[in-house]
């Protein structure tokens, strides 16, 4: 874990700022937060789900963060919350700022013509910014970024090491893009004539609004014609693929591993489980919720949970199941067969 | 959008290069491509699937590209192709050339001994190119690549930034590899001993013939002692995994997430959806058609398209339909107990 | 394949250094290793799978590794092991050792205040190492690498070109990291207040123990509050995806394409297939197999194999089968209603 911050903050601080009903001393001080089962008296932990409650029992936190209905599960100083789990996000992050970064552009980084950094910014270094780009205020660019000609990064947006982001991509405010994350790569157009591919170009652009995270080595393709389009706060993990001239909705968040194909339509507030992929051209409304490795073929207009896992089980009860997993239409002939002559024999009963 | 085209072509042009039947002006001039919904009259449109027929009554485009069959089906002026996507696609190479690269080693790159660099290439900020690499005429280098030890590059082939290509491996002609791409990283050849795994050393290349492309994040393994082998033609998406010894044959494509096991040999023409998975050691024909998502187990000896889709549905009907899908032998059972059954009492029957 | 090394072991020395018992005149001298297929005077080959047993017959090699039972199934040069694949593995190490890399550190690099850099390690051109990170005797920081801010490296680990290291994370001795993985960036950790997304900090570190490797493109979270750990002798393959506070016992092997979702515990001596997906919380045995594609939703507390798969079908049978698969409930249903039908017509024979 990273080191205690300096000072810390007092409960009574804490309640000030986030509101919530303090029980306990509000001079004790709060250096890290820590989870129950590690917490020392210097940390605060929180219980958001109920499974770990018994933890509390042993917990030597300095304070807890809980809901209001767990008021007497403990006697430990805390703080109740009608949501304990965001509550705790933003104690952390009051704890663990970003890391501030100096101001500058370092002098092997490359910045093209026509390009302006704003003194409030960084460049890291072996960083390229191409021509024509636009870098917002504190704006940073991480070490070995490329950032193509006519890129347009907000304020406060912060590209870790090692991210591409092709020519002419628009990235909003406070967008954060872990490394290896490539924006704007061309989408997989191809025609075919005589049995061999025909390169479509890729003219359209990636667009990502305000507040949006990117994992790492997570790809999102510039468009065929018009442009990709992510929304405000989205959220997206690592590793996925967003194809071209996806629309994501505002405030949807994906899991490692997704794969969302060429102008599906996702709507706002959905959550995609990991491993999920979602076909091309559909369109899913807003709170919806993909399962984890659920595969979305057909466009969903209710908002809901979807699911189309295959349950694992030991090997070789699987082998004797699998057998009849591509036999179902067999089976269910049989069994209208069945039902007829059944149906006949109650006829012919005496 | 990206800006469109300074000058333009006329249509009278676009057919005499590309032939089709032009009906209406020859002397119209277009710009740029677009969608049926959003062109302008400097733009030319196209119709490709049918159920966007009815775009084509509002459409504002200077003209369209659009079957034969179609020819009655507006009035704009009109190009006739057979396969007016392809033709589209030539339309905009023609109106979006590759941006052409102004050639020379960037001061700031690296090219280590026995390499030498044609005057027509270009090699980027922060590029690194080994020991006696083979750079060809007009191939670019991007920004902060690995180009290895004695790696060939054959002409006009586009390396874009961050893409990192091991020693001696081979890419051929009009090859573009999208960022983040990884060709010739070791294959996973491990044995087991006591418990432990020792590494199997990856002597193998990865070779790349002409005019493949290889999408963001891709990565294709080096062989473990003879080579992977990607033919010409070949079109990889972002994010798919070639593991060693696979032999992929000309002219197939693959979409995004999709992963290829060790040794899998795949023919020529074949597509592969989205995330689907080929089993290692196997054959899959020329002409084969795998769908998204389907998990590839045995070999493929016949063309044809191959599907294992578990359908989604929402959750609740999932959880009921789910507890049987790990019990069909039971069910299976249950149904030939019946069948005999009801024989029995067939036979009986008074 | 790669050239063969220069001078050769003799087959008396290989003995002599790995055992076995040799067959043959101990004064062939091998320079390479070669599939059965290919291999000439000067190389040596194995069988590990009776498979390719028929391949001896016609096999030009100088020598073979073949387990003790194929004693008589060849007249060639032999030396009989236990493990033919292990024994192959050990002399192809020895026949291909990891090229040396001259120390030093590049003078493009950059290295920030307080890291020093051992005369025995290297440092490639535009990597990036910063303040107070700690590097172990021979270890090789490739090109372009990116290690941050008090990272450790231990001895004679190798980071090919193109990794990135977020800060504080540590990594173990002879580790290889491959192109393009990430290792620290932020878990996937999120708060939902009011429909938005509030981050979690995620204040733990990546732990990598010794002996680890880990493939191209493959990405492991930090920690949120704890650390994410990989204990010694863990095989990950490419584009893999290991989330936050992961705990992968030693010795475990994952193919490409695998995710492990936030906090699972995996056991020691694991292996998981391709693309399998392991859900967050879990706890897996030690000495469990998961296969390809397998979704494992639930923890696994005994040894043995677990398999999820829905087999493949010519898409044409998919589609009649498919429809069933979706009601199975009705089809238990029907069987439960035949059933008592049955009964009662049993019940009432004359």
């Amino acid at each position: 874990m990273s080191r205690d911050s300096q000072t810390g903050y007092r409960l009574g601080e804490i309640v000030e700022r986030f509101g919530g009903e303090l029980i306990g001393d509000a001079n004790i001080v709060i250096k890290q937060v820590a989870p129950l089962s590690t917490a020392q008296p210097e940390h605060i932990s929180f219980l958001a789900n109920t499974k770990y409650r018994h933890q509390m029992q042993t917990c030597r936190a300095g304070a807890l963060i809980i809901a209001v209905a767990e008021r007497d599960a403990t006697t430990l100083p805390r703080i109740l919350s009608n949501n304990p789990y965001a509550y705790f996000a933003k104690v952390s992050a009051l704890l663990n700022p970003r890391h501030t970064e100096e101001p500058g552009i370092h002098p092997t980084s490359v910045i093209d013509v026509g390009t302006t950094i704003p003194d409030s910014a960084k460049v890291g270094a072996f960083a390229f910014v191409g021509k024509s780009a636009r870098i917002g205020e504190r704006a940073v660019i991480g070490v070995g970024c490329y950032v193509g000609d006519g890129v347009e990064i907000g304020e406060d947006s912060l590209l870790y090491p090692h991210v591409t982001v092709y020519h002419d991509c628009v990235i909003g405010s406070r967008v954060v893009l872990h490394s290896g994350s490539v924006i704007g790569a061309d989408g997989f157009g191809l025609a075919k004539e005589d049995g061999r591919w025909i390169k479509v170009p890729q003219i359209g652009r990636v667009i990502i609004a305000d507040d949006v995270e990117i994992g790492a080595n997570t790809t999102v393709d510039r468009g065929a014609l018009d442009d990709t389009i992510i929304e405000e706060g989205v959220k997206l993990d690592n590793q996925i693929q967003i194809a071209h001239n996806v629309h994501i909705g505002a405030h949807t968040a994906m899991a490692g591993c997704v794969g969302v194909a060429g102008s599906a339509k996702i709507g706002r507030h959905c959550t995609v489980g990991g491993a999920a992929m979602i076909l091309g051209h559909l369109e899913i409304a807003d709170h919806v919720n993909i399962s984890t490795g659920t595969l979305i073929t057909k466009s969903i207009v209710k908002p809901g949970e979807y699911t189309s896992v295959m349950p694992f089980s030991a090997h070789q009860d699987w082998l004797k199941n699998a057998a009849h997993l591509r036999h179902l239409d067999k089976m269910a002939e049989k069994l209208a067969e069945l039902e007829r002559k059944i149906s006949e024999l109650e006829r012919n009963k005496p």
